[in-house]
């Protein structure tokens, strides 16, 4: 199980063959009720639980190989797993069986004066193609969300983890098949040959969809390559706007976490953007200075402090996933949200503002997957929007946006009742 | 107005600085209510009756030059408009100004523990990309669902109706300003040079989306091409089976309408299945043959009437688009299944029976955009679905698939309502 397996035959091949696999497993799939496919997803938790001795001894080849080859000690941690964090692992495939199956709900239902009844009922999407890297946890959370929403999923996780995602997509075939599920609907690519992701992304109708997890190199690669559908975000460069009627202590609580709970996620604020206005603007910029944030502003926001240093044109795009932010001062509204329509990169704004009216503008307005009123960006997630999980966050326009969940998993069809009709 | 303008810039540079004016255009459009649009659609129709002679003049130019390049009368015809016609035109313009508008309507809205309250709301996608053949009709047709939706749009119709498309923009163009809309929310792409279209197809982040209207070969170079997400079908292979348990004059009804009531829309029958338990196949394929329709069917079709040429292996995979369709008899609903399963194109299939549960199984299973029963599949329009309108109709499995009208025109964002929390 451990080895590398060699790519022994043609790239475009190996997929077609696994694609079809895939596409045959998951009409199966399409036909299982809410409750087989809960029952398989427990069944795959336990079979996790069960394997965890050869999982955690896969994971320490990966970790070892991780070491001996001088990654960083993030990056190591990133992919170790413990019994604690395997535990994890199996609980989230739990937490997934246990969400409520969107495939067979009735989206909308019309009759129409030929006496036809149109139904429009959700479906899976097909197959979906993931690609990430580092965290194996990934193989086990991917395949339970495509899984849970009737979708067979091809993987294909990072060279550094290969030992460790090899060992979980064992486990979880074995406990799918144990209750009837075609183990085809979860496979991993069996080579770690970079040309067969390229293989992956030109498979347009083979593969229905793919959603790339990990930095921006892989995501850009993906994008930029992918005949299929892509699902994934580039940057999250988010913006949080200080308006002049925002209450100065929620203002500064809020900049504060947005920026500093966490600063290496994409719902992190990148820009701060202070109204004119706003009387407290002192305060908010020095407390997230006090915080250990590197702030770069523009002439004015220098003003506020001396510790700001001047930004170059090129702080405005840029996503530092680091402890630093840039800051502007804008002079109302207007000049806020044009600065964001210039500068954000579609995921995240938020506006901090007493003022219903100024909130509501801001909300309708601003062009982004996700708007916020007075609440921390930082909550740019499926799970904090009640979805329960992610496969991941979109900024594209077209299907799904922002935090996609089983929902985002699905398509529909439209199921036409008759009575005999032939049109006239 | 009725020149070829010549291609005098750089074909990214010119997309791109019209993408730019659309979009910029859309940000205003995105702010209109549903009255004002409503209203600017309501002018733009009048503009257009009052524009009428202008309109005639231009499409008589284009006539009297597809005549001359020996276009066949089909084509003219198609591309002929007289007082009638545009009063048509006009009507459907104000038609879709009666629709209501998906844009502002709340998807869905949930509170979590956070105490944050997420609303799903609907919103225009941005930039909507027209590429069109023939019919002036279908530049007035887009640019309404586009401007009733709050989307922006960049069109390029056909050489051969280039005087008649240019008049008819001129028109909607005069009557939007007239009620506030700006004119580069329905632009004209002003140059027909084939180089210009790669450009639009090109054009990621910058048109949201391209929407070819015309025929296959069209579509299929737009598909092959583009960066910008494609809303189509290429085939409409549309089967009907017969299951052993139809009732026989409906089956030979719904078989004859769904092939001959009009031979080349997407929605014909192209093959036709026949259940070996059925007992009335040689009514249903005499009647096929007597209304004029040549069958090409597999060795036990061709037993039931001599008249049934044999059927290659290609015609299975075949969109005949005439008064010619394949025969197949099969051995029940799953071989049914199977052969549509391979075979056909995920636009619209359909089942005649009088078993209700047949009828749920094939309406679950079948993996179409469209799947009927007890119909004929020339329904599958969005005018007969209750639709108002149609884009166009999607068989690919993301976003919006089957008919396509205003709502496949929107996305949403998310909207999320604070009391200050900070992510702990």
């Amino acid at each position: 199980m451990a080895e590398v397996l060699p790519l022994d035959e043609d790239v475009d091949v190996l997929v077609d063959r696994l694609a079809r696999a895939g596409r045959a497993s998951q009409r199966v799939l399409a036909r299982m009720s809410d409750a087989e496919k809960a029952k398989a997803l427990m069944s795959a938790a336990a079979s996790l639980r069960q394997h965890a001795p050869q999982i955690l001894s896969a994971n320490a080849l990966d970790v070892a190989a991780a070491k001996a080859n001088g990654l960083s000690g993030a990056m190591v941690d990133r992919l170790r797993l413990d019994e604690e964090r395997l535990e994890g692992v199996a609980k989230a495939v739990e937490n997934v069986a246990s969400l409520p199956d969107p495939v067979g709900l009735v989206i909308d239902k019309s009759s129409v004066p030929s006496g036809l009844e149109m139904v429009r009922r959700r479906i899976p999407i097909g197959l979906i193609g993931i690609i990430y890297e580092s965290r194996p946890n990934v193989t086990a959370d991917a395949a339970a969300l495509c899984l849970r929403s009737g979708n067979a999923c091809l993987l294909r996780g990072g060279s550094e983890a290969v030992n460790s995602n090899r060992a979980i997509h064992a486990a979880l075939v074995e406990g799918i098949e144990a209750e009837g599920v075609p183990g085809e609907a979860i496979q991993l690519l069996p080579t770690q040959d970079r040309e067969a992701v390229s293989g992956m992304l030109r498979a347009a109708g083979l593969i229905d969809m793919i959603v790339p997890r990990g930095g921006k190199g892989l995501v850009e690669r993906v994008q930029n390559d992918a005949r299929v559908p892509v699902l994934a975000h580039l940057d999250g460069i988010c913006h949080t706007y200080i308006h002049s009627a925002a209450d100065p202590e929620m203002a500064k609580a809020i900049a504060v976490n947005a920026k500093m709970r966490r600063t290496g996620i994409c719902g992190a604020l990148e820009t701060l953007l202070l109204d004119a206005n706003f009387p407290a603007s002192g305060a908010v910029v020095g407390a997230l200075l006090d915080a250990g944030c590197e702030l770069r502003g523009d002439a004015r926001a220098q003003a506020l402090d001396p510790r700001i240093k001047p930004a170059s044109a090129n702080d405005w795009d840029t996503e530092y996933l680091d402890t630093i932010a840039s800051v502007a001062v804008v002079d109302g509204l207007d000049a806020a949200m044009d600065h964001i329509a210039l500068h954000s990169s579609g995921h995240t704004d938020a506006i901090v503002t007493a003022d219903e009216a100024a909130a509501e503008r801001f909300l309708n307005e601003v062009d982004s997957a996700i708007v916020m009123h007075n609440a921390s960006t930082q909550y740019a997630d499926g799970g904090e929007f009640g979805l329960g999980a992610e496969i991941g966050i979109a900024t594209g326009r077209l299907h799904a946006r922002g935090p996609v969940a089983l929902e985002g998993l699905t398509t529909y069809k439209w199921q036409v009742h008759g009575t005999g009709q032939a049109r006239p």
